[in-house]
């Protein structure tokens, strides 16, 4: 038995974050990579503030030129934290798990680690990116619809696959992981596309699970600032 | 100063490992994820077989059913390393990484590590499945050209955004990290769809510094064993 990442260095991080402003997370109600680390950040009690990105008004806030300064992608989340800014859901959320140790989102055990980032990672590239608002944009209208259950589908099997040897209570194992925080949002956006989610009955279950979780609740579109009253529950 | 993950636990995979037979990766010669893994085994110095899988011999060996058992997402790369089964090749290098802490592919400092990992993104979530074969078969053989220069040119603005800050020799800093694993590969793909590389001079500068190393050169697409005469150096 042995420990890697030992060497990981925090390096003056931690007395940025005493002194720093609270981090702001870019963020847009629906969008299910900002939910990620909305999760994320609820789960480890990190207080932040948001500061809304709206992908729709004005042909989206995401590609204006002072956003553009944040994040050169042009799309949610972004996150400022200790005097910096970091973009991509899942490198945001690394960073909180290196730097903000408590509640921990990555197991010890360094085979259940691959598996929490083997479901992560099918989420975040192999479904996420074709179904999300600027691709489905360049589909067209008409197609969308077909096209977005078809990555979902394809994904959704290779998931229910996954969880079948890794799930416990949750995606992996009996305690919440980064895995869990990817698969409740994109859960939503199945719904959203009308997949047919009952060949799925491990991601249901534990969807069904977190449902109620009060910092999954918190993250939820529709308990967002920018959350628009007729989609509000 | 203090140390994140100390408590990353290394089961019983460091016995395993020894007596274990050699790693199996099953990859296809020009799909730029298994490349990506390539480059950091032979960063590693860890010996591994190729099982080759053809992604068009008989419309993809990777949707037949003996394969699908190996990867539920009928995509390659694959790892069978320690006895276990591993996707996705972000949670693949993740886990090497863990394992195999020789020649470090993520920096020590937890925010170089966040920079590594953005970039790590920006490719495999926000370029690489936008123009992967799969999906360029849905688009159709009309429009593919264009839809794949649309995506790469949008990755890669950002991507030169980022490296304007962090790169050193490389994309983070001085040290060859998981990063420029992504990166080589992505600019590959972006000559073979013939996206015009000039804007792009860091990209450029990394790639042709990593062009002539030993571990980039041994994993490049012309150096597997399932090349065909035709493209081989």
């Amino acid at each position: 038995m042995s420990s890697a990442n030992d060497n990981v260095v925090v390096s003056d991080v931690s007395s940025l974050a005493e002194n720093a402003l609270q981090p702001i997370l870019y963020s847009y109600w629906r969008s299910s990579c900002s939910w990620r680390v909305r999760i994320a950040l609820n789960l480890k009690e990190i207080p932040y503030d948001i500061k809304p990105i709206s992908l729709i008004k004005s042909g989206g806030e995401q590609h204006c030129n002072e956003y553009r300064e944040v994040n050169p992608m042009e799309q949610v989340p972004a996150l400022q934290i200790d005097g910096h800014t970091l973009v991509e859901s899942l490198a945001i959320m690394h960073y909180l798990e290196e730097t903000r140790p408590q509640r921990p989102l990555l197991p010890q055990d360094v085979l259940k680690r691959a598996k929490v980032r083997e479901i992560c990672e099918v989420i975040a590239s192999g479904v996420q990116p074709l179904q999300n608002l600027i691709v489905l944009i360049h589909v067209g209208e008409e197609k969308k619809k077909e096209w977005a259950q078809h990555w979902i589908t394809r994904g959704f099997r290779a998931i229910e696959k996954l969880l079948s040897t890794s799930a416990g209570k949750f995606c992996v194992g009996d305690e919440i992981t980064l895995a869990d925080c990817c698969l409740v949002p994109q859960v939503f956006n199945a719904r959203r596309f009308h997949v047919d989610l009952r060949p799925y009955p491990i991601i249901l279950r534990i969807d069904r699970e977190l449902e109620g979780h009060p910092a999954f609740r918190a993250a939820h579109p529709s308990n967002q600032p920018d959350c628009p009253p007729e989609a509000a529950k």
